[in-house]
């Protein structure tokens, strides 16, 4: 007797964390996913700042299912879901199912802003990462080629829209890469034509996180360098400048956005209702209304707890993960689904070396306590030993020498040969 | 007074050995690179072959000259050099100097064949070791979709033509990612699916060692599974084969290219004669013939030593680095310019782990003595402290563990935002 196959689309935290709670059940597990790796998304904007280097945060997913006798992957993009039909559709074909858990996650969001979309900077993925990296050092080299100090103070100008945590993490990383690292390599640099901007639109960064840590954050930030605009809404974004809401106008050759995320487009294609950010309105079980066999989790799900909708985090995701796993187990012994709950086991976000906000229920630490306790959690969760023992090599060197080793331009082409006749956009 | 400015184009083996040489000389150095990198070409087959990440290998040249007070750098693709008028041309614009010493190196040369230029990987550079990387393991992903043996068969066939030291290297470490590493990745992979092909023009592979160590080297070659064909010359490559003179058709999805080299395109306008491969026909002083204040030094350069050109190797490119140094020194001091001689250390290529062969003089080790030998002088010369921890972290876990952590397909993307429509191919 064949065993019931459920797929899982993503190998996000939530379907990772999905594939390994069935570990034991009578199923047969496939992940699909458009990447080969799996992506510890919280030390991304290390990679953008260049202090890690990919292979350092990402892992195979066939790594890591290893262990998973039950477990396959395949890699295609998912572009829909045939819910009726039970069945999953890719760009590489379909795959039929039993049991469904859809753990797309999240994209950008930018409202619909044309000039947003086209010129600024996203943090989602590892490819925007490297992008990123890519650009804010090579606007330095650019930057020994301008003629006069009005192009410099362009291509010297990041601004970072958005102080949630990314933006925060993001903008502390960049300015520390620039004072402490990137001013030795440019001996004639001055850093007063250097600018790290954060743009929020609220009266303060880190919304999610009480008052006092907010005001922690917001001091140690402007210390370390970072120019906080406060209330500034942007309006548009071109090669060379952000407009504000009002009119303001602020020279800025490179503009990172991380003020808008929303659900994974694979959510619009489902024909069921959607909430706030374009996420899936699920079951207290998670379950799909009307599609018991169909399960949604993590940033692309909309679980609701007493009215409340879960946050786009991590351990959102892999709560739900596991219980989708607790729940399908159930469902295959003719059992019924249970109802979500999540446990908050608190918020933290870091400010560059030496500093960090963390909200762990009552417990709340900031400065160099709180970035004890961001090093320690990271740390311990980085997801191979491997991973973790080289990481802390380039955090140790980092924090003793003042030196990040991967500042490299680097971009990979797509086929062999002398295609010098090719002139297209890169594109993953 | 000003000093006379150093103009060195091409921050590999050769370039930076001669700025770090002029580091005493009393003038201005301003080197001149397409990358912000330097790059350790000797492990490039490791990241093509998923054993290390592009950051292990690569060190920014900012980093490098740091302790150079007369260096500075500056990011451009050069694209030629006046002599008369004494101006480095570039593609942000021209440079003026003093001295000029050219060390841009090679590219690969396909010998005019539109059909190899088009389908067939290189492995010179950091993107091409990228690419190839990200190709391999996509074929692997990919086979897992094919419907019948004969698409696997193309799909996992990977065809290395050339069978010199790289050619060598990469077959050898491809061969062992497949049969050690990914086999434990696809459960159901058939290994005899799978064809590491090594093409080989010349009756050995490595022409340029004695016979008992290319025989050595073909032994340890189809030990390890590599399929070593022999007098095998490639007419044209498609798609999905590769055909031979003679009219041999062989089913291959990746071709790789490691059989022709030839000197990067800056020595064709300087209206200077050329030698075989397109190198530069330099003085014996390394200066070139009626410009006495330019040098050609490394792959580009045609050295002669008693009627032979010296082969494209670091240690010549190195020497010849030192030797231009010292001589611009006595320039400056109105001495004059010495012959280069070469003093030659050897040379080695593994194939595998536990398995090299090295020529150095009299000795010559093959086998595991070999290897070691390699390990050591490899180990050695990686760049800096750190990236000589962290290769070792990767190799010892990949020998011990028979596990490669950077098996990531990955691509940077070019800008930021949501260019969905653009869909042309990827160019760095």
């Amino acid at each position: 007797m064949t065993r019931p196959r459920v797929v899982i689309a993503g190998a996000g935290f939530g379907g990772l964390t999905c594939a390994r709670a069935l570990k034991r059940a009578a199923v047969d597990v496939l992940i699909v996913d458009r990447n080969n790796y799996h992506l510890f998304t919280p030390l991304l904007y290390q990679v953008a700042s260049a202090l890690l280097d990919p292979g350092e945060i990402a892992r195979p997913v066939r790594s890591l299912i290893r262990p998973l006798a039950n477990a396959d992957f395949k890699q295609a993009e998912v572009t829909g879901a045939d819910l009726d039909g039970r069945r999953l559709l890719t760009d590489r074909g379909e795959i039929p199912y039993d049991y469904l858990v859809l753990a797309t996650g999240s994209q950008s969001d930018y409202f619909g802003n044309a000039s947003l979309a086209r010129h600024a900077y996203g943090l989602k993925d590892l490819e925007e990462g490297l992008a990123l990296r890519n650009r804010i050092l090579s606007q330095f080299e650019s930057s020994r080629w301008a003629t006069d100090a009005e192009q410099r103070r362009v291509l010297l100008t990041f601004a970072v829209v958005g102080a949630g945590p990314t933006g925060v993490e993001l903008a502390g990383s960049l300015v520390e890469l620039i004072h402490l690292v990137l001013r030795k390599d440019y001996r004639d640099l001055d850093l007063g034509e250097v600018r790290v901007l954060l743009l929020e639109a609220a009266a303060a960064p880190l919304g999610t996180f009480v008052p006092t840590l907010r005001e922690a954050a917001r001091k140690s930030l402007e210390k370390k360098g970072v120019e906080l605009m406060l209330g500034a809404k942007v309006e548009s974004v071109d090669e060379s400048s952000i407009k504000l809401v009002g009119g303001t106008q602020i020279a800025a050759g490179t503009v990172v956005w991380t003020a808008g995320v929303r659900a994974s487009d694979l959510g619009q294609g489902l024909g069921i209702e959607l909430g706030r950010q374009s996420r899936v309105k699920v079951e207290p079980t998670l379950q799909v209304p009307g599609h018991p066999a169909a399960f949604v989790i993590g940033d692309l799900a909309g679980a609701s707890v007493e009215g409340a909708t879960l946050p786009m985090l991590i351990p959102v995701a892999m709560q739900e993960g596991k219980q989708v796993a607790a729940t399908i187990a159930e469902l295959v012994r003719n059992g019924g689904a249970k109802v979500f709950r999540y446990k908050d086991p608190g918020i933290m976000a870091t400010i560059g070396r030496n500093s960090a906000v963390a909200e762990l229920g009552a417990v709340r630490l900031s400065g160099f306590a709180g970035w004890l306790m961001w090093l320690g959690v990271h740390l311990v969760n980085v997801i191979s030993f491997r991973s973790r023992l080289i990481v802390l090599v380039n955090w140790a060197w980092d924090y003793l020498f003042y030196d990040r080793p991967v500042r490299l331009i680097l971009r990979a082409r797509d086929g062999g040969g002398d295609r010098t006749s090719q002139t297209g956009p890169m594109r993953g």
